[in-house]
């Protein structure tokens, strides 16, 4: 059995881990498709928007300058154009000094008249408008490009498609959008002692496969999971399964073991004998015997056995790499919260604590999970995101101000 | 033309529509597709978590009473019990007085034992283990029920389930979990000057129809969109249209209308007329033209046509119905800031503002984005999220705190 001797910083295992980091390759998909994608090329409007002068309130088309003068008592008098007969015609209407034409929100301006007074400020009687309030030319008109400009950079690479970002891009009649192809990761569990919990519970010195369920789920937001399930603990099957996961079908994999030091070393042997095994062992708690290699000039992370341990490798090395292959320029949302209570850490290690959100009128305050090891799940499902204690920090005072990642 | 001549506050609003949100149904599913759904029943552990006593590092299963007084230059020296010949008997070990055995994290504790020393305080030669450091009873043991106990809540109803959450499940064997139906919403764009991104842009005074693929969007995430497209303005077609939508298939109906007087009342009008007009116009800031009504016993929100006042509307106020009736309970996220600027409201009605987050080291700041009118799409994708101005608030001023609720 071998123990690890020298742990690497989690800034130097990260650097490495990116420095693998091969972009996904891109793809061109109906834009409505694209929620949540990240998108893979600058967008610049193809047209004004609007694409012509409007109307931005219910009312009359004129001409502003005809309006001075208006008011409650002293209405100014205008002649009402009347209605084509022809529908759709309307936009051909000019209007005149003097004149008026009724026109509704979203309508192109008239020809000829450069305001729109409110509906509210006016009274029409037979083919006479009066206007009680003067309206200045411009007004209550939508112009041309107003919204986004003919060529205007619209959507930046790299940022995550939102809903109002779909309705952008319909406005702009892009109708298909570059997005980064989500890649495909094979996700396998491996010990004796694990059974598939849709397997019957025998209750005998078996516990469930939880880590391949839940790294599939967080896979799942920037990624395409691709569940193996379990490996036995046997050098051969797991040699494998790693070279049939990379070989055929998967871009990647996560491979989460017993925790053991033997079991782990089982894993990265098989990694180290198969292709390369770039570091093993890193100053996280929980996490520490996290590995990564390259087999098949693909990247393979090795992860602690422990679901909260695996969790935390997870947030710390496999998601920043998630999101780096897929482009994703965003920074992840903090919430910046106040310690509720001292948060102790030893220095030389990175910890990831579990911390639970209470919220005031305007405030958040963090409270840690106090859990006694990496095998408590419910640290997990009772705190609302958790909180980086950086190596060379001695912990947290209480009232200290700390940022929390979300679970999302 | 009618305009609105009494518009109901939100608070009303709200509370109106929430008054008529009937509770989505149970459906039963596997529980690893249940990511991101919303629970309908609450979670009791079935079993133990830890189901049994287990070591929870890796070393030697010892009765801890044996290595007291160890220490570096004063070992204890313990007799070293062998591998049993047959695979999956080492469980059967006993361990007695002065006796050790090695084990791996994870495994069940072996009767008579209560600790585990650690591997690094330790030195195996031959048949017997040197000890350099005493462990108490019960030191690096994962206690039976230390996790989860038998019977302990787990999972509240109304909570969504995270990766963690689905994790919890697998380890408690809970693989069928209740969560709430999503109901099916039937999404309408009305007017006649809209064109389908889609179709061909010809630049003659269409528009896009945006409405219904953002609000299609932002159904999604906790319904099922059923995008029906645009309508012209024709009264019949339009109430044949909702007719079809909700006789059929859909649970409710989001129809949008070009956002003048007319033609509001032209849906409002079709409602009225199917069924029963709830409310028609709310004080909010955009949104002002929104309505709610009944039709077949199911909702029909109106809302406005400009995109952005739809999204204000669908934020306010059919989020929050779609939220209630799956059954969520928790709250929506929000993020304080710090107001960057003066942000004006006027007394009687709430406004929708549209802010972009500055990040420092540990303060985030909202700028509000400034434009004139409710067509500027732009000022959605440029924010990061909205902040509510309260009826009875005059604005906020520069400094103040601000509650932002982020885009999903």
């Amino acid at each position: 059995m071998k123990l690890f001797r020298k742990l690497m910083s989690l800034e130097e295992a990260l650097k490495t881990v990116l420095s693998y980091a091969k972009s996904a390759e891109i793809e061109e998909i109906v834009f409505d498709d694209a929620l949540n994608r990240i998108l893979a090329e600058d967008v610049r409007s193809p047209i004004n928007s609007p694409p012509f002068d409007r109307a931005a309130m219910d009312g009359y088309a004129i001409r502003g300058e005809d309006s001075f003068g208006a008011a409650p008592n002293n209405p100014v008098l205008l002649r009402l154009r009347k209605r084509q007969r022809e529908k759709g015609k309307e936009s051909r209407v000019e209007i005149g000094q003097g004149e008026c034409f009724t026109i509704q929100t979203g309508m192109p301006l008239l020809k000829g008249s450069n305001a729109v007074v409110k509906l509210e400020y006016t009274k029409e009687s037979g083919d006479t408008l009066e206007i009680f309030k003067p309206v200045t030319p411009g007004k209550n008109v939508s112009f041309t490009g107003e919204d986004v400009t003919l060529g205007e950079e619209v959507l930046k690479e790299g940022k995550v498609l939102r809903a109002h970002d779909i309705g952008m891009l319909a406005s702009l009649f892009k109708t298909k959008v570059k997005v980064y192809k989500r890649v495909k990761f094979g996700i396998i569990s491996t010990g004796n002692e694990l059974l598939d919990p849709t397997e019957s519970f025998e209750g005998e010195n078996k516990i469930a496969d939880v880590n391949s369920y839940v790294l599939a789920a967080l896979t799942k937001k920037n990624a395409i999971p691709h569940r193996i399930g379990i490996v036995r603990d046997d050098y051969e099957k797991i040699k494998s399964a790693i070279t049939y996961s990379l070989g055929a079908h998967c871009n990647g994999l996560l491979i989460s073991g017993g925790s053991s030091v033997g079991k782990r070393d089982f894993i990265a042997d098989a990694v180290e004998d198969l292709g390369k095994l770039v570091f093993h062992g890193v100053a996280i708690r929980p996490g520490e015997p996290t590995g990564f290699g390259i087999v098949n000039n693909k990247p393979v992370f090795v992860l602690p056995g422990y679901p909260v341990a695996a969790l935390s490798a997870f947030e710390l090395l496999v998601r920043p790499f998630l999101y780096d292959i897929h482009g994703l320029k965003e920074e992840r949302r903090k919430i910046f919260a106040i310690a509720s209570k001292k948060i102790p850490s030893a220095v030389g290690r990175t910890d990831f604590v579990r911390v639970k959100l209470l919220c005031t009128k305007n405030e958040y305050y963090a409270e840690p999970i106090r859990v006694s090891g990496s095998s408590i799940l419910s640290s997990m499902t009772k705190s609302d995101g958790f909180v980086l204690i950086e190596e060379n920090k001695e912990g947290i005072g209480e009232g200290e101000k700390v940022a929390v990642n979300v679970r999302d």
